[in-house]
């Protein structure tokens, strides 16, 4: 039996402001699946391992943050092993082998594949997952690979050096980033990429965890995660087993990690209400404001506008933006929720140090947004569209186009769409924060 | 007796996204005041006037549509000339001479100095409107104008040759908008810029108005104001004239005409919330959304970024973005009126063919929305900040902070603010346009 753990964290910050800090990469719709309908990279991901018939349960492992996102675009099948918080890639592949084997009661023998979300490849490079569980099974190595044969050479990778002979071929050395000139000598040398697949027994993880996070229950696991390190599984395991061994794919693949790879993906120049004057050469604007953006003479740039922000940068010069990301303070502008999505329109400070923050809501027919309360801020609701029924200090009302509802700090409420319902909301407030939230199961 | 008439009109096409048709480029707050505070074109240009001790009486000309934004931005001791509908330079100098003539009873010996609002000078620029009053009133000529000494072969102004002698001396020709090389023989041959400016005795604009809109009373100057042609003074009237003579001014003049004469007067290369990485050169940023621009690797560019549009070009391209523009059918996204300002923030149309549209709303404290109705639409209002007086269908109602108010289409009402009242309107309709709103002076 095998078991695919998408691994789907990332701070989203190389694609700023197309992405934020709970809508990484992984989520922006920059792809068009089968119907040509937009699709995001992990949508893709998700249906390339159903097309290539991986004989496997699939499941996400994601923050708490963008547990809401997942559902949101997988839908309600998938099952979500969420992290109580962001720790790196190692504690998340402890953790999803830990909910395996203590909530799914999974044996040890189950063979564990974990996928990134954020890999642009043919559906060939997930047909070959079946490889490299045939090789755990017969025991070939501790952690399987899966190797891609370059095909330029790029500082950005991880390369990996295995032994010759029959695949799955033993990996004898990682080579972490190397500079253009040092990868041209490693593809010569036969190196291949790291794809960012491991597969291993579940058994093999659950002895990592018996040093790492020892634990009589998923509960005791879930509680204690803050306990361990922040650091990648290639630098805690990978590097330091002795036993690691690779298949290698040959096809189209790319860790759509910039902006550089994104643009190469996109069916034409733009996306969005974006005019593009013929005098402009390979730019690419990606337009998600409702407000046209208009470019002329520019020549290898790329553009991108969101609720959160704008970005014009030169191609090569864009993938040194996480910096200069990191120094502007923001909260998230808009996200994608399991019951719908969210738009920041304005903020405002008055005088009195009094703030406004305008959103636009939709919640999606059949959706709720969870029983919640806040200690800072009122908070009005004009309802544009749509019908549904709000639950306010323990009273139900009805409410419909053209409805304004207040809702005072320190009321419970709780909204359910009918019909996908549109709101507009206005926060008012000493602190307007996503934090001044207290969510309850039970209905006060 | 002087009296300044400064033109105000303009598409404000050259510089989208800052101007639209409402807030033409003379409102765009590019520069500083005496005190530092950002300050408009217009205000710019009323200040000079003024601190060259020009004896005159001052009024501004301007299309209905930008009456309020000339009194949000000169305050209301300026007297407002306003045409009925657009025309061009030729039937709005004819209104205000009607105006000056009929309403304000002005003798025919009154010079009239005509004041483009877009010109950026120094003030001593304005300090020799009094030599053009001065000949005048000598009847050196029909028309007086000034003269700017040409600091390059500039191909986008107008120029004009005089006859030898001493101020001011006689104009033989005109050239419009020759090619670099011919403006550079001109310039060889002693041609200066043609500065805008017009000067003339207030009969000679009155016998011009017997001949094209001979009316006995303003109010029909105004009643027949759409019969005259839309046509320039400049050829209507200045390329016939077989009387025209011009002083000459020598310093800093520029038409604020596009994004490359706008950057140089710019203090710094950004404005508003701007990251600019030390890889750009040259490249000047003008944001005026609350959400980050961030400008990498860039190199002679223009970016500029408002409610209306975001518009990012070379800065020697940016010049040609006027076919560009005419195909954006938007409404203008924001405005600023005589009691305040407004900015659209989201336009949503529904499955039933309901649209949505969201406005922030400022009324200064004192000011108010003239009475009015709309046929075809409702509206919501949440109060976010101050307090003010409602009147809604008859009824007398005090909103503060926290109120909302349902304005159903048919509805009179008018809001008076009594501190800044900052409103978020939600309109929801089948059509939602400016157009839709019928305005009464008495409240019903």
């Amino acid at each position: 039996m095998m078991h695919v753990i998408i691994l789907s964290g990332g701070s989203g910050i190389r694609l700023w402001p197309l992405s934020n800090r709970v809508r990484s990469k992984q989520f922006l719709k920059l792809f068009r699946d089968t119907k040509g309908e937009p699709c995001s990279g992990i949508q893709r991901v998700y249906r390339q391992l159903r097309e290539a018939g991986v004989a496997a349960d699939i499941s996400v492992s994601t923050g708490a943050d963008q547990a809401g996102m997942v559902r949101s675009q997988l839908g309600e099948e998938v099952a979500v092993i969420t992290e109580p918080e962001r720790r790196d890639t190692f504690p998340a592949i402890l953790l999803a082998s830990l909910n395996l084997a203590l909530t799914r009661k999974c044996g040890g023998d189950d063979v564990v594949a974990i996928v990134p979300a954020d890999t642009y490849a043919d559906t060939e490079y997930y047909r070959c997952l079946s490889k490299l569980e045939r090789a755990v099974c017969e025991k070939t190595a501790d952690i399987l690979l899966m190797g891609v044969e370059p095909t330029y050479p790029s500082a950005k990778y991880g390369y990996m050096i295995m032994e010759e002979g029959a695949e799955p071929r033993r990996v004898s050395r990682f080579i972490e980033k190397p500079g253009e000139k040092a990868a041209a000598e490693l593809i010569a040398q036969g190196a291949v990429w790291n794809g960012g697949i491991f597969a291993f027994r579940l058994e093999y993880m659950l002895e990592l965890a018996e040093r790492y996070l020892p634990v009589s229950s998923y509960d005791e696991a879930l509680a204690r995660y803050g306990q361990l390190k922040k650091t990648s599984f290639d630098y805690e395991v990978l590097e330091h087993s002795g036993s690691v061994a690779a298949v290698t794919y040959r096809g189209p693949w790319k860790d759509l990690g910039t902006w550089n790879t994104v643009t190469e993906q996109m069916d034409g120049p733009s996306m969005g209400n974006v005019t593009l004057a013929d005098t402009c050469r390979n730019t690419h604007v990606l337009n998600e404001l409702s407000i046209p953006v208009m470019a002329m003479g520019l020549k290898d740039l790329v553009i991108a506008a969101s609720a959160d922000g704008i970005l014009v940068a030169d191609k090569a010069e864009s993938s040194y933006i996480k910096p200069l990301v990191d120094g502007i303070r923001q909260r998230p502008m808009q996200e994608e929720r399991a019951w719908g999505e969210y738009r920041v329109l304005d903020m405002v400070s008055f005088q009195d140090g009094t703030k406004s923050l305008t959103k636009q809501i939709c919640i999606r027919a059949g959706q709720a947004i969870s029983c919640q309360r806040h200690k800072m801020r009122d908070e009005i609701w004009m309802v544009a569209d749509g019908t549904g029924e709000l639950l306010l200090d323990g009273k139900l009302l009805a409410v419909e186009r053209g409805s304004t509802v207040k809702i005072p700090a320190g009321a419970w409420h709780r909204l359910r769409a009918e019909t996908d319902l549109h709101l507009i909301e206005v926060q008012i407030g000493g602190e307007l924060t996503e934090e001044d939230i207290e969510r309850c199961e039970q209905i006060p």
